[in-house]
């Protein structure tokens, strides 16, 4: 439906349905996700070492990357014909599996790692390595490693903070530490993060935004590291990034009665 | 505006604008409330040992308390006055400041006891007794000991838990512990709290329902105890304290795309 | 190593050293573990119906149940063959997945149900009733109805307040909560809880204390109330609760420096 | 007491016992401390435009700044004498009031920025600008705007993240938020902070590290922005920033029996 409008601007060199298929990028300047969040996270995941630019059109409810509505492409689509735009360099990391045999598996993210404890759910025992150093054991119910974009989605969900989306910054969250002074941690997104289980359960399992990689057995190294891609976002003028926030999370709002004298 | 729908099925006996004024219940059978949350409370304390059952009719915001909006009146009124509704008992404290002295000042109390570190804002070493035992001493900003109405309150916004209404227990919520441990406790309202301040700031406060009572000063103590006076609210048909909850905390609303496939 | 001891001032009926065997009460008057929490918690579920008052000797770290220190039993025991003791109430509750076809399992705990997501991890959606009534839809990684002995486990890990261990409550925190405003909440024991998981993930799955339990199928009602049962733990004089949870959670240790002048 | 052993790897240039007096570098190429954080900041504070190179000794618990014990003094003294230690950058700000009459106050700090709600306690109401947009209006005790280093401070009591010491960023927290969305935000050093109350209460105040700098009339802005000073912290081998925050927050406790088989 917005093909027409597309391409009154621009010429449209591939249409894509599966963001399982292969990508063909084929010399285009932009990437249009037509969505939500998960669209756009599939994308850039799809793209891999190509990275296009990203223009987020959002059809669910107001997003934090697609944050352009379909009412707003008329007025959107010339200033980008145009050029009048910026373009916002976001982190995306590299997650590897280590171990004897060397690198098992690897996976681009623009989100987060998360290592789980899953079946029969008895307490993780996660140690975090920083550039080598063993920097806490967690024990607690999943691990989380978080881009800034990643931050408002399961880091904050398990008690970790806002990162503004171009900082260029990891944060690390715990789910359910048992250890209650084990509290989120940022740090440059210049080191290299390694997760190591001594004793997984039977069902403790990496995940790369949200998909599921692999489990993890007693000798695994999970490496988070910066990748070389970036993720670029488009923004268009009248978008916000805080204004986005104070939406989404109802920053606005206030949950007592304004005419009331009292504070309750 | 009202009078003339509540003389339909009620004979009025005193209306009263100023909440600081004498209160006079005369014979009543119910007090109603026009205002919101607050108003509810001023009332309340207004009322001291002679409670009449409240009917909150809310003019803000939908409150906690006041939980009848205007519109409902007319199906509301009739209900009333043929006795089918509920009164829902909640818990009254006295807060008490004793001292070598004595008992110094004395409040009845519906919401929370606070005691804040004040100017210069050092922070505040606040010890906990409960029925004469050392409990905990606080390292904070300040300390929130809060009955089930207030939970929603002060107490919530420091971290602490939602008590459902009629259950007789208090919360104690450190603001900002720096002990990070120190968590929100809840316990029987049977017991008798009392916290102690044994090197308060020039600015050490205590308030009660949001109000100042007094400055403290390094040999009081300040009890806080079920009282015998009783909140009463009356309840009809339709109302749900858990429906009000969830309009009010926005527990119906999701932060993220339903038509998105990733958790993100 | 303390049968002799314990042969001193009772006679015993019987030792048991699995925990999985079938439990012998055979007129005991009370029942004595060494071990931790754990071991308390698994005796408690094998005595099922027939509870005997326990006491706990500790032979770990101190344990918020199992209080008393093996040191202590010679001042302990002639306390309790006295009787001048107290007998402590925790509540304990029934556990039973309901469907279709009736009542599918029942358990009895002392500690927590959790309703936990499981692979592929995908954020749960779980519907918390009240007495029949909904009271909130979480979207989160996890849920946990906890008794107060409960409360210091896996619910203070996912940010719900402890429960003095006497309460009559339940509280129900969810782990990881995307919908920031569903805090834990606290409500009495004398309420049916219901958690209801209408599109479960494969591995989501229902643990008691800790133990697995079952998977979740689309159509169960995971009911929780109140059992008839009630647990009994034995304080001898010069235990406090308080005290105990002071050093458990480091409540007395202070994270700064006492002799610097600022607030840092 | 440490100045013959100072003597023997270095020329001790001026020995200063009041941290309010005016500082006199002359020529040193350290500064060293005996104290703890407290005394660190001071100093800092006291250094202004002129920041050496702080060796911190500390007399008191472990520090998060203060580091190095006095015993480790002998191992690291000629260490430092030769050169062999590293110098690490820690982020400094300016903070100013500004008002219709141009700027009233300006401060340098190392911790953080507070603006607190102050007698009679009223709900304070701080919007924040960041470069100048409004990002959120808070409704809250207080608002602190924290560096890496006063992460560990005011900022982790009321919520906040760890920033690892030599991230170039700030984080914002509010201190018991009304909103309870409102979640600390991590940002860039390299925008400008604002802080606007609107109605203040008669005691809203200002404070910078942890000092009230002043009361906030309704036309002040608190403006914060990174200094083009920088604290220098010496950072000898056997030091690390993880191992610090291990010992300081206690990370390698577990809290738990680990001879115990359940999940309590």
């Amino acid at each position: 439906a917005l093909l027409p409008d597309l391409k009154r601007y621009f010429t449209v060199t591939s249409v894509q349905d599966d963001l399982d298929e292969v990508f063909h990028p084929e010399g285009a300047q932009f990437a249009v996700t037509l969505g939500g969040d998960g669209t756009i996270l599939r994308t850039a995941r799809l793209m891999g070492d190509h990275q296009l630019p990203v223009v987020g059109v959002n059809l669910g409810n107001l997003g934090f990357l697609a944050a352009l509505q379909p009412e707003q492409l008329d007025a959107a689509l010339p200033e980008l014909a145009a050029g009048r735009h910026n373009l916002i360099d976001h982190l995306m990391f590299e997650c590897e599996v280590v171990n004897e045999g060397g690198s098992a598996v690897s996976r681009l993210g623009l989100n987060e790692v998360a290592v789980l404890a899953g079946p029969p759910f008895s307490m993780l025992e996660a140690q975090l390595y920083v550039d080598g150093d063993l920097v806490a054991t967690y024990n607690c119910d999943g691990l989380i490693i978080s881009t800034p974009v990643g931050s408002t989605a399961h880091n904050l969900a398990a008690g970790g903070p806002i990162l503004r989306k171009d900082l260029q910054a990891f944060v690390i969250s715990p789910i359910s530490p048992h250890t209650l002074t084990n509290r989120p941690v940022v740090d440059s997104a210049d080191h290299v993060y390694e997760v190591v289980v001594p004793a997984p359960n039977d069902g403790t399992t990496l995940l790369v935004d949200g998909q599921v990689v692999a489990p993890l057995t007693p000798g695994d190294r999970v490496r988070v590291s910066r990748s070389r891609s970036v993720f670029q976002l488009v923004e268009v003028s009248g978008q916000s990034y805080y204004r986005t926030l104070r939406h989404k999370l109802g920053w606005g709002r206030r949950p007592r009665d304004p005419e009331d004298d009292d504070r309750c």
